[in-house]
């Protein structure tokens, strides 16, 4: 079979290696360029252990990803640089894995206030499918414009959309903490990331006003039919990649602990890549390179809640991974290609 | 005027280390004896940078506990040998300040639960004093045996009290997440506990039932005259110390910003200890090596909550610090005395 | 093909646990059996994310080992157990590798000195051939009993050896830092390897009598024949795997750079698994999780010295994925097999 | 008693700000002057837990540096700084502690190859006082410039020169490895100190370059009355704060170890921060934020080698406590002045 051929935008973030990783192994895709501009002039095997004919590939400036010939582009771009850069490759006929946030929002209005700029293409917003199988596998097929959503709002959503929809919970009043390895955010040369600022430290931030609460909110309500708005705090802790979310959910009175548990069983029972453990149990360790989310639920009967927790790694089912296995879903593969290795 | 004399029992764990630390220079203290088993034979300056007459003290056997000799003894040993050892130092007359979680609840049945096991003093319990100067300084003055709050429970009972006080915040549906430093476990030669085990890993632990739970509940119910179940999430995160807490309230309609903050500013205006900050600037850095609790507090519209934050180093404010402070003012001495060189 | 049947004693250590990962699936072996006490009870899948039948393999108890019915049995096991073990399995016709020292020095006598005990089978320690093929390829083909290499003396014997056989440098006044990730310890329930002790740590330990210390001595020796006694100095560092060693060498008057270089780059040219880097660029984490060798050399002129850095994962290149190389030369296999996928 | 006036220039590094706390409490000292460009408009409360009327010192612009009125002005500013300002201060009838190496060199020569600036003040090289008090106290009586030692400099020389003084080890031959926190690279903004580039890795830097190296050796020389070119190899590690030096040297025939030993505790007999210990006891997380430096040797016999390891705070002993000590003896105060407290 002829391999499809495809292309990373931003290939020197952590989300654009990783991908570069991904995609160099894929039984079904073939790399065909790079473009970084920070790593412009080197090739890939200068910054991956890469085997095969993926090593030689050049990284290429990104004022040539507009001509970038492939048939699938990977965008790992900031969502400013996505938005220009979407309309123009599918101009061409190309498919695009947006890894950014720029085209997850079905609603425009929502831009300026947790994006801060206008959106010029909600026609695409209406065309962009959620690249999260496991709660909108439906709309993959032989989509065009994938939308690869957020890290915490692939552990959030993963965790709460099952709940809600059973009824066993409340949509009202969800409470989420979440803690972040730091390549969360970014590749970036700052004081704040350094390691002296980071190492033995903990903080919360973007109290309130992260961008992937609306993402959230629209999968929720999507998947589950109803939906509220939810109470998000993500944390800085020192560590290099995962995500934990923990949260806090109103119980509808005379539920047991079974009956929530099961609602992850029998959402998730098919699932290659979720699995349900006992709450205590889901830890960043076991999903770290590899395309898992670990979910788990308790009751806590006294204070009327129940606790979810969810763990998966921020560069691989929290980006590339992710991307890989959407892609696999919209292409009619079977959405563990390229995946099954990890962590082996 | 003639130092008290005060003894540490307990004294090669990371509370006791600390509180050997403090003790030996507080103006109006002379540390008399250290007990520890694992250090038994040994001196206090093979262990610590000490200087002055205590640098010389031998470490000497836990069995002699009941004998020691001092005016105050500091009890930094586990709930089940500090419920054993507080009635009969306070037969000898001495003052008794407890680290362990023995003394803190006023209702005995609550001990089988979330100790599992039968207190026997039920007595003691009411006569003790609960050692958080800024919730509860009045009961202090004169205290014959005073229990030190948990760590946890003081970064969380800061934060909560005096917003439910207030009534801008329900008491009903309180969700608190908090991370720990890995001293907050104690010295253990435990595998879970090993480098290779925490690092790169998150994990949330005890889920509903830790000690610390109807600890924080009480403390809240008596400060603020009212109360209910709380929803305590304790999480491991790659620390050597220091807590943060976030505890997601739901608001009265029609808050503001302005009124939450208020809450804290009145407070805690004359507190030396505590010190109110944008939410999003309390981090755990900023505290460590102190007696300082940093505050903070949101308030997060869209969902209908305030998200409150505490930080804290979990062996000074939440242990040995805060122990001193308690002691200062059963004392009546400056709350302060041999805490204010801390961090400096 | 028929696949070997192969077993992993010891397959709850760190270095098991890579070897079961490695093991599971490589192409030419089939894991038949998995021995660890700790574990006994559970199966694979439990405690790996593996995939096909090695998922059910249960884990049995380590008294098994004796009668395990497997083609090949890699031992992960502390000396003093697979000093009993390998005479009994070799006695059952199947071939051994043997990951802890107990085979690794050719003269028995130095057992008592650098390992603690005497050793009882010198015929063994004479047909016994040691898995680094880099230096020793040529014994390895059809063994019977391979010793595998401890991870400090292949990442020094590699930096050394070539040097040494060169004669641009002397044997003679050799100085060895090396640090080495906790992992390197084992897993172990100890309050030195506790997150607490390590964490913001650094000391050097075992100084001049590291076990390695004559292993690394003897591969010198047979492969540049000659040698001198070195000076050994290992580091512990709060890292979870990966080792980089630093060598401190004395050139021949009139070496230059280049020529330091050049032994490296010949003696390394056609092996798949040692990369030639510039010294400054060698670094643990572009070796972790992969069976590479990065390996470097500078001249330091003023002081008549080359120094030399080499870094590898020290469950990977200095344990598991080594052992599975080494198998892989002795079966007449591609050395690469089952080890290409690694960090991809 | 008067206070002496004191000023910090350069006062939001990490060694500047470890300057500030230690000044703000000095008992002789009055904190009258902070600068930094980067905290300009803030006040000394804002970024540090002080007391008294220090905390209310603002941060004032570089600039102004020149023009800054203190009886002793305290430089922790790059060399290519220091090197203008010490000249224009000293000019003004200052007191200067430069903790840049501008003034570390005695020869000019030597500024081209290893600062990469031609010195323009050699009449000043010639003045300055070297303020490492434990080797070279007889010059700092009185002294109007001390140029404060390297933090590799102080580990390395503190262990090396009293060795090579004693004549039981060759000044020939010595290599050095060492590793230190990433606060010795200062506060950056740089992609290479990130949390995610640094945590789980480890790398040597500047082989056979760093700056450190003729500042050691020049030390030696005064102090041991003979030396030669060292071999000296700095590496990065995970680690906040700290240095730990590792020194191979060659011992001359028929030393034993109780001969080596006895040089540290002659040569360190009355120093309050040195501390002689068995080699394998030395540890970063026994001195870091103290001043002291720990030492130990231990004779490698096999190898013909003694092994020495030194550890100390980078930002203490290695920079800001080093040049409060060396002031202190400058000033006929007692050494310990204002750093007895440190990590007690």
């Amino acid at each position: 079979m002829q391999r499809i051929s495809c292309a990373v935008v931003g290939a020197s973030g952590y989300s654009g290696l990783e991908l570069t990783r991904l995609l160099a192994r894929h039984p079904s895709l073939r790399l065909a360029a790079l473009l970084s501009d920070r790593w412009s002039g080197e090739k890939a095997s200068d910054r991956l252990a890469l085997k095969g004919p993926s090593a030689d590939l050049p990284y290429r400036a990104l004022a040539e990803a507009a001509q970038v010939d492939a048939e699938v582009v990977f965008l790992a771009t900031p969502p400013e640089v996505s938005l220009e850069l979407v309309p123009r490759l599918l101009a061409r006929g190309e498919k695009v894995v947006d890894l950014s946030g720029a085209y997850r929002l079905k609603d425009p209005s929502l831009y300026p206030t947790w994006y801060g700029f206008e959106h010029r293409s909600p026609e695409l917003l209406a065309e962009a499918r959620y690249g999260l199988p496991e709660l909108a596998r439906a709309g993959l097929e032989g989509a065009r414009l994938i939308t690869n959503p957020g890290c915490y709002a692939t552990a959030t959503a993963l965790a709460l959309a099952p709940l809600v929809k059973s009824g066993l919970v409340s949509p009202e009043g969800v409470a989420v903490s979440a803690m972040s390895g730091v390549s969360g955010a970014g590749r970036k040369s700052s004081e704040e990331f350094s390691f002296c600022e980071i190492d033995e430290d903990l903080r919360a931030y973007r109290l309130a006003r992260h961008q992937h609460v609306p993402e959230i909110e629209q999968t929720v309500r999507l998947y589950a039919g109803r939906g509220a708005p939810i109470s998000f705090v993500p944390h800085l802790v020192p560590l290099r990649r995962g995500i934990l979310a923990t949260l806090t959910l109103r119980v509808v009175g005379g539920v047991d602990f079974a009956a929530l548990e099961r609602v992850y069983l029998d959402a998730y029972r098919d699932e290659p890549f979720v699995k349900v453990l006992p709450a205590g149990e889901v830890a960043v360790k076991d999903v770290v390179r590899t395309n898992l989310a670990h979910l788990g639920v308790a009751l806590d009967a006294r204070a009327g809640a129940a606790v979810a927790v969810a763990a998966l790694d921020n560069l691989v089912k929290g980006a590339a991974g992710q991307a890989v296995q959407a892609l696999n879903a919209a292409m009619g593969w079977a959405e563990t290609e390229g995946l099954d290795l990890l962590g082996g």
